[in-house]
């Protein structure tokens, strides 16, 4: 019998490969048992390998020791002690580039913040059954981190605290993930968040290869981000002096993701959303804090640029131009969500600009708009907007513009339709805050607006293709899940969010199917996100039970 | 004016009391910003103190200082800045008991472990606007811990950090709870819960005065519970050695609730919900993990106590008996729920001990029963058990056993019909865990059984007396909200349950009407359940966001 027939057969006799997640694109295991050496090393193939990937191998080789995750099965460990006694030790990883690759060897860093169309995520793994040497191979460092990431998932405490694997041989082809753009989005205005627990998000969201952090930091009940040019609007705007990012702040958390892998998109959301900039610059905010505030905004408090104005489409456009060329992402958001009509129509100094010009209120919004997005693109970046920039206004958007899909996942379609780009954050799937009550303080009805809640199971059937014709797929850069934080903070960042939002990390690296061919299955994922769930809370991360322990032993056994 | 009309004035003026959580029955504050003194001390007047009352009073002076919560409103401590430089300060504070209990103090956790009849909580408070001396006087120990707990949440950090008041005079002439039962329970079988994780929910209790830790301590997953006479229970049966609450664990949990003013009633649920015994004793249960699960049980894993066998009822008496008797509490729960009768009918062997005794099985059920109410009456304590056992079963349940009400509120008016006492648990306002999507493998449908959330608007709704009549309200204990464990861990222990279960705390204190004659309002009552969030965040409870900061530091602006 040949090797690979050897492994197919083992394949289907143990189809539960439960380290992995999300599962590779090309996979074959065995039910070997190898230890890991207690002189195993990593071998860093890459002439002049940069700071990053060597910050990387340090981190793996800490997680192999220290996460110190049992099996889930019954008896945990012990059920492995007396097999490997005699089982094979691995003494060493290799990590190598490509040859057309290691004459210009970038940082995962550089790698990760690349356009997104352009990311080189990559790899293949293999790790012999006989023990010895596994090697990762990528074209580029990203590709190897990202490999890097799937190795470390093979190992499992022993007994005595050792790290063993029971899935040798592994061998992944090549494993590279359907879609770029995977992602999570956290509001850190309605309630702050520290540098640590964005860190903390960012390594919870590296461990399952998630590839982009979109940082909603600003928004009409605070101004949390100090913007050099602009220090007045978190001096005002943010809850306190301590619930600020300084720019160091931000350099060290768009550091802190990039070599992780992790690009930072970050968003300043106009027109709309900028309540809070009223208290720095009320000649720029219209039906600022107007009441009943339901007449002027989506959410309390009300207030939209004016975006009629020279000058506040100028402070909008240099605010925007200050902060997006502090980053290295080629993205940048200018939001565009839930414009209210009615606060433009109210507001006189509005109406008389328009007046004057002679422009229609999306004229004006037209207007507002590219200039922004034509200050993002002198910086070599591409602007990104909210569904309604595309679909309700009449707003000239071009072809590299991102569009994000929430108000329901129906809407990729007339984007599609538009021949734009899409990221999939539906609010009918990816939105991790509903379900949890009303926080409107009067609402008798008591239920979020966008109950119920979006389970993790919900997540994993979404479908980023649906309703898209074939041409249409190139379209789809991927998607997030998203925490808009009016009832949350630090205090359940971890526990409304993971494993969750690990759900849609796997939909967009694995694509539709597994690599056996059948279609992604929650059913047979829950194993895996156990796993996933388990190995978080090791590292320190407070990802939520799915089931009883009792059932994360015993796969299967508490389906229906 | 006579100082009661001012004070009535004063009230009119200013209706938003912020701190206090749960609202007094009696209440008159006006608007006098006071200090608390560098020199202030709390002097216990009772001769020969209780060393837990003397710890209660260590505990309020390191709240006092500790808290360090500034008022939520813009501007926060700075907004009283200039006001307190000419405020007057408190030096002490009086513990005094009424004259006639002087003779015979007993400890706090003696009066809060008493039958739950008898318990005296009451208190009366005073904090005059001139400083110098307020005051608590109680019948009890334990009312004058209720009323450290009320003092404890007047007072705020200024912009130095130092405590004050705003609030003075405060006077609560009489305070005490409208029901004794003010509970929570706590699933610890499902998945683990460390004992600091129970201590720290048990400071949250304490916070807002409720009186009863239901510890819902084993069930069908897991045997967590060391009993002294049957110690393979939870060797064979806890998920983990690491993973038992020893004897001493119980003693230090009862001793920490004990002198915090809670009761613990500790539950063993029986016939059903105990699987895992058959880990240690295959002898005593029926249809022990019997597939498919859902023809046997609720939810994986099946498995029932023999109810019909002479030996499994001598067990399951002695079981209870070895654990009760080491409990203060005059409660014990037996628990009754969720009875799965196919399980007796697919049991050979209880088929055959039904057909010798000749007993149908209703009839074997109430021996079953009897002989552990019995055996807890002959420790002078009082049946506890889950409505089934009053609705669904011909079991004979004394005149004093509790029943709790968890299918639904509209069940306790059939429960009142009986005669028999009442602790309101209803599925339908309580069940915190209810919403999250479903945890069982495989179902489609993906929400949890009990959907949608109850939120804690929901819960605060409850009327304890619907739809009874006016003789049956002495049968109405209280209630409380409840945590089952299917999809929580310490990770989300108090994200999921606070600030939320505060809302009964309330309910069940201050009854259907506040101080000034106005029927309990969710709207009113947000700001104060605002600061009873921030107050258990500065106290290390990871109690989650009602809202955004911004609508937190500004009462009534995020209303409709």
């Amino acid at each position: 019998m040949k090797t690979d027939n050897l492994l197919l057969v083992l394949f289907a006799v143990y189809p539960v490969v439960r380290a992995l997640w999300p599962m590779p694109r090309s996979l074959q295991t065995g039910t070997t048992l190898v230890k890991l050496s207690p002189s195993f090393s990593i071998e860093v193939d890459v002439a002049h390998p940069p700071q990053d990937l060597l910050d990387a191998v340090s981190r793996t080789n800490q997680h192999l020791k220290g996460d110190m995750l049992q099996r889930l099965i019954v008896g945990r460990a012990s059920s492995d002690t007396a097999a490997l006694v005699h089982a094979p030790s691995l003494t060493k990883l290799s990590l190598t580039l490509a040859p057309a690759e290691v004459t210009s060897v970038k940082s995962i860093m550089a790698e990760a913040t690349k356009d997104i169309a352009s990311r080189r995520e990559g790899y293949s793994l293999t790790l012999p059954a006989s023990g010895g040497a596994a090697s990762i191979v990528a074209n580029s460092t990203l590709g190897l981190f990202r490999g890097l990431t799937t190795f470390e998932q093979l190992w499992y405490a022993d007994s005595a605290g050792d790290p063993y694997t029971y899935q040798a041989p592994v061998i992944i082809a090549d494993d590279s993930p359907a879609y770029p753009y995977r992602g999570f989005m956290l509001d850190t205005a309605r309630n702050f968040f520290s540098v640590s627990d964005i860190k903390r998000t960012l390594d919870a969201m590296s461990m399952v290869k998630m590839s982009q952090f979109h940082w909603h930091v600003v928004d009409s009940q605070s101004f949390p981000l100090s913007i050099p040019d602009f220090p007045e609007l978190s001096q005002n705007g943010a809850y306190s002096s301590s619930e600020v990012y300084s720019s160091s702040d931000v350099q060290d958390i768009v550091t802190y993701a990039g070599t992780r892998g992790i690009d930072v998109l970050m968003e300043i959301d106009t027109p709309g959303h900028t309540a809070i900039i009223s208290t720095s610059h009320p000649e720029h905010v219209a039906c600022a804090q107007a009441t009943p505030w339901e007449n002027f905004a989506n959410e309390p408090p009300a207030g939209q640029l004016r975006l009629a104005s020279a000058a506040t489409t100028n402070f909008t456009t240099s605010l925007i131009t200050s902060i997006a060329k502090t980053l290295p992402s080629t993205l940048f958001s200018t939001g565009g969500d839930e414009l209210n009509v009615n606060c433009y129509t109210q507001d006189a100094q509005t109406q008389a600009e328009l007046d004057e010009s002679g422009k229609t209120l999306e004229e004006a919004l037209n207007t507002f708009t590219q200039s922004s997005h034509d200050a993002l693109k002198a910086l070599g970046k591409t602007p990104v907007v909210w569904e309604e920039m595309a679909l309700d206004h009449n707003v000239t958007l071009s072809n590299s513009t991102v569009i994000m899909v929430w108000i329901s996942s129906q809407d990729a379609a007339a984007v599609a339709a538009k021949n734009l780009r899409i990221v999939h954050s539906p609010s009918d799937y990816f939105y991790l805050d509903c379900g949890a009550g009303e926080w409107i303080g009067n609402d008798p009805a008591a239920n979020s607006w966008c109950d119920p809640f979006k389970s993790w199971q919900k997540a994993y059937t979404f479908d980023p293709l649906a309703n898209l014709t074939e041409a249409q797929t190139s379209l789809v850069l991927g998607g997030q899940q998203l925490l808009w934080a009016e009832q949350s903070g630090p205090e359940n960042l971890d526990s409304i969010a993971w494993p969750r939002a690990a759900a849609s990390a796997e939909v967009f690296w694995t694509g539709a199917t597994l690599p056996d061919g059948t279609p992604l299955n929650g059913t047979t994922a829950l194993p895996r996100l156990h796993d996933v769930r388990f190995r978080m809370v090791q590292r320190g991360i407070n990802a939520i039970a799915l089931q009883p322990q009792w059932c994360a032993l015993r796969d299967g056994q508490c389906n229906m």
